[in-house]
């Protein structure tokens, strides 16, 4: 008898090739293994759970333990901790609630994810204190904000653990420090924001959301500030203070009272379990796998946000831990070991984010010195235009700036911000990135118009066209 | 002395072109024939004109004769009718307020536009029956509403003739025939029974929409219904009936009693003055041009509403009067003119069109006797998706129609409806179109996620996704 597919790790990535391959190959025994309680959950949705626009944590979850045991028939043992891999025995050891053991695996997919970096800040053991990395630290935020009393008491009824009733029987917080100015910072400002607190962002870097480039994040600072928000920028926090629970946040720039902060500061892929079995890292850090998901040990596949991923525009690996990319390598992991070898896909690094009222996006090569480590001569604009025709009613701004290489005319990436029409816009680009298309042919696309939706020349084909004109100059 | 670039028709093309060429290269002499009133002007904000969103007709002006003159140099005649082309001796015979008289040029641009299709039927005269062909036009339509006597009585003051106060004179109709179901009757219906009357809208085919395929279609009407609109499908109007006003509509399903009615059964292009001329004309019936925008005669130009352009589905001529389209071909024909020989671009036949509460978007080639006939065996699917994650609030129903070939995989084109996220979305399909991508491509484009802008796999992902599968299959 084969030995199974063993998965180590049961979210995004882990369950889309335990679904998969056991759809397409349903006499393989697909094995996942999940150390902790919630599989397959929107972690992405988080900062919404605790804005209170979800109103529930299942509702995060898109397919339950349960359904996956009964509906797809995949062994998914959740508590289950993998904490070796012996790539030459083919084997995995497990910690369980009944102990010990080793696994046999016939192919093994890591898609251990990724966590939260807590840096060394001192204080960070504080009440009051956060990382948002878990189902468990979002209902945790959420209790500490407690202004819904009656919904926690129903919640601490359905098992989750008494942190939820400590967190709740604390103080409510009045002003909150968002240690970070990336996604997870500027969504959770919003969140805390919603609530009535007072928040104070602090980011080192002289801008927030820095891989959506200086042009569009200067709008985003504009429009936090606009919305009653502090932002510090060019801040570096240096710890927290207080008694049991945090009262103030010391940073090189002052300090600041505060007495709830929720620290993102960026992810680390969890790699860690890889390294220790002799598996490759890449440069960035993250696992590093060929076209197909494979790592440098024979039937080791890796995927999601511990795994790099090809970028289309450098051609050079990449870690960019978002959904997409760890849903789709999964099922194309799946797939191959089902049977039907399937590459992984390549990224543009597509992203987009909502800022309050803005949405921010981003795809490619923004950054000039990325761009030119890459090899390119990277020329950039950066145009304000209208997203709607200028004599509909209800049209916003919308700016975009978009970078080509002088050279070859190259289209190398854009970022866009506004309150409409940016998160769907900013696909144009992708699709044409991934078409190594020139600035130029990015001028002639046929976009759709009708006065409600976009200028005759919409926003991108402007950029387009002004890019070009700088290039060729 | 040189003789001038003469441009026949002020609007879309033939301003963008007079702009451009003039710009490029200032001591050509731009000499532009008008036959009305109105240049650069936005018709296709004259549904939302009639609805009330925009007030007044100067607002769909994006620039203005005066600003053409004194800004850009151009030498602008208004109310100069070209009525013949002589392509021999390079003139133009030219009706003005003082006369007739003979201009030569030294290249010629025939950018005359297209008008509203006019059928046989009898009693398009009485009064109450519209067609919406122009800005006249649309301030006769709201005239006629008159629901604004105010607005109207300060509009009249201002030159634009006798027949507003005639309509504003007239009773205020209470039900509205809309005759034809495709962009221009979905948006004048929007835009009446946004004055509350009761609307009827009568197609000969049996869906609304032809272009965008059956499956949008359906829905549009569906919701079209749902607003209280009467939408007659399969009905073939026949006459107009009544007095000196409509009072009724005779179709070959009933008579309705209507007190107004909107005909908007298609444009067609005004190609006589250049076929009188010798012209070649294409088999859509628009005038005939190679990439460059050249006519069939030496020195003379289209682009526009009156042209053909090139469908890079197809690889075949096709006649999509639309305002990019004009634009484009104008600004590259001015630069060619200038003396830098730009390609006026191909098309892909990308459309959007708003219908109430919903967007709708096609590209490519939907239609599958289209497809059929251009030499494809199309295989299409029709997906039914959320616009955001599914648990974040607000989200609706998108439905997607993708179209591939069944031989090579390539994407032939989309349709698209829905609530939001449409007008954009469609964008991205009309970019993997441009780029001739399969249709596995698409469904590996790394496109922008966020709870509040898609789920994780965007819905073009997932159309892409399933049609692949039915492409293999």
């Amino acid at each position: 008898m084969t030995d199974p597919l063993v998965v180590v790790g049961g979210d995004a990535a882990g369950m889309s090739a335990a679904s998969k391959c056991k759809r397409d190959s349903p006499e393989t025994d697909v094995l996942v293994f999940e150390k902790g309680e919630w599989v397959s959950y929107g972690a992405c949705g988080l900062p919404y759970y605790v804005k209170g626009e979800i109103r529930e944590l299942d509702d995060l979850v898109s397919v339950t333990a349960e359904e996956f045991r009964e509906e797809r028939d995949v062994d998914l043992r959740t508590n289950h901790e993998v904490v070796a891999i012996d790539t030459e025995a083919r084997t995995v050891t497990v910690d369980s609630p009944d102990g010990t053991f080793d696994q046999p695996y016939e192919d093994l997919l890591v898609s251990t994810g990724a966590r939260a970096v807590e840096p060394p800040f001192e204080g960070m053991d504080l009440d009051g204190v956060f990382t948002l990395h878990s189902m468990e630290s979002a209902r945790d935020v959420r209790a500490y904000l407690h202004e819904d009393a009656e919904w926690l008491a129903a919640e601490t009824g359905s098992g989750y653990g008494e942190t939820v009733h400590e967190y709740a029987a604390m103080e409510s917080p009045d002003a909150v420090a968002v240690v970070g100015g990336g996604y997870i910072g500027i969504e959770m400002a919003e969140a805390f924001a919603a609530h009535d607190h007072e928040v104070h962002v602090f980011e080192m870097l002289p801008t927030l959301l820095q891989p959506f480039g200086e042009a569009a994040a200067d709008v985003v600072a504009e429009h936090l500030r606009d919305q009653g928000v502090h932002v510090h920028l060019n801040t570096a926090v240096e710890s927290f203070e207080g008694d049991a629970c945090v009262r103030s946040i010391r940073t090189d720039s002052g300090s600041f009272d505060v007495d709830m902060a929720l620290v993102g500061v960026g992810v680390a892929p969890n790699a860690e379990l890889a390294e220790a079995a002799g598996i490759d890292l890449g440069e960035t850090g993250a696992i590093s796998v060929d076209d197909y998901g494979r790592t440098s040990a024979a039937h080791v596949y890796a995927a999601g946000d511990c795994a790099e991923a090809r970028n289309l525009v450098t051609g050079e690996p990449d870690h960019v831990p978002l959904a997409l990319t760890a849903n789709r390598a999964g099922r194309a992991i799946g797939q191959t070991l089902a049977g039907d070898p399937t590459p992984t896909g390549g990224i543009v690094g597509t992203a987009v984010v909502k800022a309050f009222d803005l949405e921010v996006a981003r795809t490619g090569v923004i950054d000039e010195e990325r761009a030119r480590e890459a090899g390119f001569d990277p020329v950039s604009v950066t145009i304000t235009d209208e997203t709607r025709a200028h004599y509909y009613p209800g049209g916003t701004e919308i700016q975009i700036t978009m970078v080509g290489d002088r050279e070859s005319g190259t289209l190398l990436g854009a970022s866009m911000v506004g309150e409409e029409g940016v998160s769907k816009r900013i696909d144009t680009v992708a699709t044409a990135l991934h078409a190594d298309m020139t600035v130029s042919e990015v001028e002639y696309l046929d976009l759709a118009y009708a006065p409600p939706f976009s200028p005759v020349w919409d926003p991108v084909l402007t950029a387009a066209k002004v890019l070009a004109g700088k290039l060729e100059g």
